[in-house]
């Protein structure tokens, strides 16, 4: 996959280097892939150990930004502004090949080096959380209580620009080596999906109060582009 | 949740440190977590540049196999012996508290520090080739066309001890302000499953060739233990 349409880089550091059909720095499609994710991975070095900490993030614009309690490890080194990458992958299948080594998985992912800055000030913070939990369940900041000064005061927001960033996408079928299409072994892919089941109400809620239409329609939010499955997603499976 | 049963550590790295409770050190929980995930997430660095790649891995005992390209940057590395760190995650659900503060996730987590061995040999690498194939789609490996010695060479092989090391766990209902159980705003949770979709056999498989069982019942194999949901999980959705 190769950049088209509104490309951000490659810089040196993010060119793709191992089988680079497979990048792209499309400015959309790596929105696209941020926007999915509900979770990123946060790599940064604390006392010359590198720690990944799953978490969750939002992008606005070309930034990505992320947030914790201001007693959080990961946040204290991130708003020193320490070298980082913010890593997002969402899985699409498992690639069955005939041959063992041609086993494969069928993803998308987006790698952001960089280092954050911090946010600060009520208002801005507030947009930012508001967009925050816009992007995990769409509907919901209308609803919830809003943070109050204490609460906004206890949590650290930064942010990372994304522009040294890559993504990487594996879809699409098997490839096999030439040869092996004749062997009598089924070869495919087993689609794979995030998939949310029905809600299940808090224990202490009044009966009065109904299920939002944004909670039971929860599943329909995360559809996927026609780019996850690529040319085999018209085809069935054989019996 | 805290140690029980058959504790690793914690180490004075490993211990979790942040919203304690969610901790645990547990054998057994750390390698159910490892062995439901089917990517974890590698963190290292590369140049001063903390990196982290997502990829496939698998235990085996006491330890985390990850493979790859001789060429791949990410094994290089690791093969040198340089720091790392392997975070697997498992999305469980999105919880939605009274307050916008107390939205969270219900996930399964586990990071793992430790620096990496190559392993080495033709029988030992098809060993864990095996196993990792395993892994991913149980009942694969005798289907499979075996790795041949090419194949074998080309793939650099290495691993990690799980024992530094710590599992973190958020699971249940919301957890509101006391104060805030009195506002007339739903709350609950959003269970969240990888779940598969119908198998898509290959375009160039001939029409002979049956769906295995394991493929067309994928969605069995990955069953979520009762640690997911914990106390919510009997509950059901109010109207």
């Amino acid at each position: 996959m190769t950049s088209h349409g509104n490309p951000i880089g490659p810089t040196p550091r993010t060119k793709v280097r191992r089988l680079s059909a497979r990048g792209s720095y499309d400015r959309d499609v790596i929105h696209a892939i941020l926007d999915e994710a509900l979770v990123c991975h946060v790599g940064f070095v604390d006392e010359d150990q590198p720690v990944v900490i799953p978490t969750i993030h939002v992008r606005i614009g070309d930034r990505v930004y992320l947030h914790g309690s201001n007693a959080s490890r990961m946040l204290v080194r991130l708003r020193e502004g320490v070298p980082a990458c913010v890593t997002v992958t969402l899985l699409d299948g498992l690639v069955l090949a005939r041959s063992a080594f041609h086993h494969s998985m069928n993803y998308r992912s987006v790698v952001i080096f960089g280092r954050a800055e911090e946010t600060k000030g009520r208002e801005k913070k507030m947009e930012v959380f508001e967009k925050l939990v816009e992007h995990v369940v769409p509907g919901r900041w209308a609803d919830a209580r809003r943070p109050s000064d204490e609460e906004i005061n206890a949590t650290t927001l930064v942010s990372l620009p994304i522009t040294e960033v890559s993504a990487k996408i594996r879809c699409g079928p098997a490839s096999d080596d030439e040869q092996d299409y004749s062997l009598p072994i089924w070869a495919g892919v087993i689609p794979l999906e995030l998939r949310a089941a029905p809600p299940l109400a808090d224990e202490k809620l009044a009966s009065s109060i109904a299920t939002p239409d944004y909670v039971t329609a929860y599943s329909r939010h995360r559809t996927k582009s026609p780019l996850v499955l690529g040319p085999v997603a018209s085809r069935t499976a054989k019996g």
